[in-house]
């Protein structure tokens, strides 16, 4: 029996398919889960790794900034994210006070794609109107988009756009990519675009890019076709919310999907309207991409504390 | 200019995309369209055919039997269907009356594909409770299915079928069939079960039968997997209304979602339950697939008038 003792963050771990579980347990370590079933505040999180007298930590989205990492040494060893984004972790932080810091961004390219997919097509397809009106006893025959009708703008080509283009090009999509980013000599099968080119020719664009500076405000949506589908599952704030609202408003703006906001839990103006389909940043939210994701997470922090995993 | 008369049976016909009347137009036919603007009787369709004298009629769903052929004749010489579905056409009948027949086969397939893939994302994913929590200012992450977790039993491996399967096996979900009208030797590159062994084994159930006996009854759901999603866009006769409902209730069945129903426009029991995405028989309605298979009934129609197209 191993005396290292691991906490566990995100109150969802393990809850679906213990097996991210069983890889820490069958390792002897000590696990200690989150007192509070919810997201750990900066006082909560600082107060759960000195308490617990922590070596390790999976963590989620609590925020694990200089002064909490501070607080926890020489005790805290390794830290592992368990999901993609790291904008809640003081990385350079960690790397200064030796604590060993891991995250799992191959996990959820996948869940991620596929809810891409199951958000463009619910829009394309006219579900939410059409099952609401049936619902309510009423047959009103809507006439949607092919695939294959559509050309595809995905801002950001990384890891997960790229997962996503390729999905969707092997569907039947016109895809088209603007990324200032994209390092020269990357292979990109698609045609490259600036940004406004690209808003005026295509019937989607499909948000995966880093940063929280607005990419879509008002002159972006004004240079857009009209009728433009806007999918966002990287952040809220690549796109300026009043000019959404008023894109929405005037039709400039077709319909939407949000699965990442300015603040969440979100309840914003984005409410108002029935065409824009709302999830709660659940884009990694599968069994599989769970477990993957987690059981990963898991195996990281044990190889970073000397562990065989 | 041609002296021959063509009726237009649904009142959809090039409403989204004027290509397919401009077919029609550029044949110089005279061109006459459905006075009513809804689907028409059978008292509606013999006086439209008989009063207009029509030589030609591209049909909807209107009901085209032996009473309505017979006294259309000897001015009516073709019918060409626009779309898969020929239950309201007397086939034979026309066929003894010397009067053509088409259909457009191949048009339906891939917006009937698309459709099943958006609805299977859509259960799968959540989306339209997570959609309608949101949109109340509630935040409920719901943990759902990835595509390569699902096993999807097809019934019915015909043109449709096929390509169902093909798109879900290219995005990784794991097919099985079943078919006993499959001709021996057709190729069929997934596992062969029985009804009741699929069920047993099967995540997803997907309809793509003909016939209008139902195939799930008590005793399939019965036999089925606790929690089956079930998929109709073929034929609400192919199941059971009440076992469904039971199944429904007792959570047998989990999720389903229909656009194909026992009676339509359909206001019966399913309505009253959440977990069911509703559509009105709007399989093929995307804009390409309209234009596409109404292009293709133009074109039948004037061939079968001895006409160039």
């Amino acid at each position: 029996m191993s005396s290292l003792r691991i906490g566990i963050g995100p109150s969802s771990f393990a809850q679906e398919d213990r097996a991210p579980l069983d890889i820490l347990l069958r390792a002897g370590v000590t696990v200690v889960p989150n007192p509070t079933g919810k997201r750990l505040t900066e006082a909560e999180i600082t107060d759960f790794l000195a308490r617990e007298r922590l070596d390790g930590l999976l963590a989620g989205l609590e925020p694990l900034n200089r002064r909490v990492l501070e607080s926890a040494r020489p005790t805290l060893k390794a830290l592992a994210r368990v999901g993609i984004g790291i904008t809640n972790v003081d990385v350079a932080a960690c790397q200064e006070l030796g604590i060993r810091f891991s995250f799992t961004p191959d996990g959820p390219t996948q869940a991620v794609a596929e809810m891409t997919l199951a958000a463009l097509l619910h829009l394309v397809r006219d579900l939410g109107p059409m099952d609401r009106a049936l619902h309510a006893g009423k047959w009103p025959k809507m006439v949607g988009r092919s695939l294959k009708e559509l050309t595809v703008l995905m801002v950001g080509f990384g890891r997960i756009g790229r997962a996503v283009a390729a999905q969707l090009h092997a569907l039947g999509c016109k895809l088209i990519i603007h990324d200032p980013f994209l390092a020269q000599g990357t292979p990109c099968p698609y045609r490259q675009v600036g940004l406004l080119e690209g808003l005026a020719e295509a019937d989607v664009v499909s948000l995966h890019a880093a940063g929280d500076k607005p990419l879509l405000g008002s002159a972006e949506l004004a240079a857009a076709r009209r009728g433009l589908i806007i999918l966002n599952s990287a952040r809220g704030e690549l796109v300026d919310e009043a000019a959404l609202v008023q894109g929405l408003e005037s039709g400039q703006v077709s319909k939407a999907w949000f699965d990442a906001f300015w603040q969440e839990p979100y309840s914003g103006p984005l409410l108002r309207f029935d065409q824009v389909l709302l999830t709660p940043h659940a884009c990694t939210y599968t069994r599989h991409c769970r477990r993957e994701m987690e059981s990963e997470a898991a195996r990281n922090l044990l190889r970073d504390l000397g562990m065989p995993s």
